[in-house]
């Protein structure tokens, strides 16, 4: 039996080459978009209540996936859309998860994390890790990788590169966001020269120099909005062995050439994502029940796209 | 029928009032802390599963309250406590804010939300807001206040200041963290000569200046760690209007003289949290049975010692 692949940046390339493309479906379900006819049959069956949100969230993503998953290597499930339907919400949120991963896809929970100490660790635990149940311990979600925030320094991310290393895992910390606003702090000047994301930047880096895998990545990957060219540009020739989640692609502005820069020349180095723009295609067409199609045409459009590059 | 009050300040101001203190009990039930006569009764009904972790957790969090809520003003569940138990866990922090809340606390979600556009909305009406159900708007957690991290600049604090002020909620940003690698990012000196965590004060300040309740301060509040007292002196100066949400105190070693700074001359402007010296205070007498007496013995105590400042 082949030995699995056990590091987190490894398994992210395999993934990525064998279906050919560095594309992330954005999986954030907004209720408001998902088509009428999966929302009347769960409020048919359970009334205007938050398990029918759940479950025709449910449905939806499960078509999405189902149309994609032999194209794109990796799903990103955004935690607030589930989150906000409470207790409900985060069921879907898990089943997603691992429907997704039943598929073959990597997971990438979208979540932000960020706090401290014996908090980070629950955080990581319940992501990637395993939990304390009575005293055993037992996997929770158990997706690939999380977001963190890296605004609480190195305590607020150590946790997550435990639970990465022994577990296999990964995380994407922000560096610079895809926002107008990311500047508000990202890209204030230090006395050292250095803008704060670049400071963040040099952190991930050397956060990661010790466990570098085959492809000459580290499991401590860098989220960096497909907005901003110019600061991926930079941002690449700091980090050589962080992996890039780009964000911002389509709905948010971001191009093909924008993202360009995000790409080692190995070709590698850089998972771009789309969320609106793919799961919500059917609205350009207007036919809600080929909204799995249209999604699956919109996925072999970027791929198409992002393939001049 | 008098008007009951509606800005976030003045009403936790108010709650300070009333019970004459400014204790903030901090709700992080780590399962392997909780007595083990409540784990095991809940184990007995549903198995070592995570619906019965969830039952623990929530019935270990009512005693507590039930000890302290005729004490302290405010309570504040840590969400990744509850999450690493899936949508079971979120299920007891909804139960328990609820409970809360009933017994007449104010509840501050710490969850540390960051994001931007669409996705921040959906946490701000999570927590704090109402959410699209089908076309109709509903609460959802509805807790007083939530945390939230500023590295994404004003996109990812707005969505959480709109629902504040039409829902008379509010929001404690994190400015100066407890930890020890806070400085990490935080105290990085800008070229205009402020540290970092003086840059997101000088927003707070600004971002809540429109909107300042009747006893000056306003429901945009801080999170400023007990263990920088010097700092926590630096940042009443610059943020007069803004209140604190202290941490570090107790277990993280921060004392009553290192919290003196937070507070203003009006003897407001800052709650001091304490989670595990409180919540877990029976391990030191050992007797697990009176956990919610240890529990009420300890809030006295730092009653008596934050009345010394």
């Amino acid at each position: 039996m082949a030995k699995k692949t056990f590091h987190f940046a490894d398994r992210l390339v395999e993934a990525i080459n064998k279906k050919g493309t560095p594309i992330c479906v954005g999986l954030d379900p907004r209720l408001e978009q998902i088509p009428d006819f999966i929302k009347k049959a769960h409020i048919a069956k359970k009334g205007r209540s938050f398990v029918a949100a759940a479950d025709a969230i449910l449905e939806f993503n499960k078509g999405i996936i189902d149309a994609v998953h032999d194209l794109v290597p990796v799903v990103k499930p955004q935690f607030a859309f589930y989150e906000q339907y409470g207790f409900s919400g985060v069921w879907a949120f898990e089943e997603t998860c691992k429907y997704a991963q039943e598929k073959g896809l990597i997971v990438i929970a979208d979540a932000k994390c960020n706090d401290i100490g014996s908090t980070a660790e629950a955080y990581a635990n319940a992501f990637l890790g395993e939990v304390d149940l009575f005293g055993e311990k037992v996997p929770q979600m158990d997706c690939d990788a999380v977001t963190v925030n890296p605004y609480l320094g190195y305590d607020g991310v150590k946790p997550f590169m435990e639970v990465c290393k022994k577990k296999g895992k990964g995380i994407f910390v922000l560096v610079k966001t895809s926002n107008h606003s990311s500047g508000d702090l990202q890209d204030r000047v230090t006395e050292d020269k250095l803008k704060n994301y670049e400071v963040t930047a040099h952190f991930l880096e050397s956060w990661g120099a010790d466990e570098i895998g085959q492809f000459g990545y580290s499991a401590i990957g860098a989220v960096i909005g497909a907005t901003f060219p110019v600061e991926a540009k930079r941002l690449r020739e700091i980090m050589p062995h962080v992996y890039f989640l780009v964000p911002g692609y389509g709905a948010q502005g971001g191009k093909a050439a924008d993202v360009k820069a995000c790409f080692n020349k190995d070709g590698l180095g850089a998972i771009i994502n789309s969320s609106r723009d793919i799961i919500f295609a059917w609205q350009k067409e207007g036919n809600e029940k080929n909204y799995a199609a249209a999604a699956r045409e919109k996925t072999l459009a970027m791929k198409a796209d992002l393939s001049n590059i």
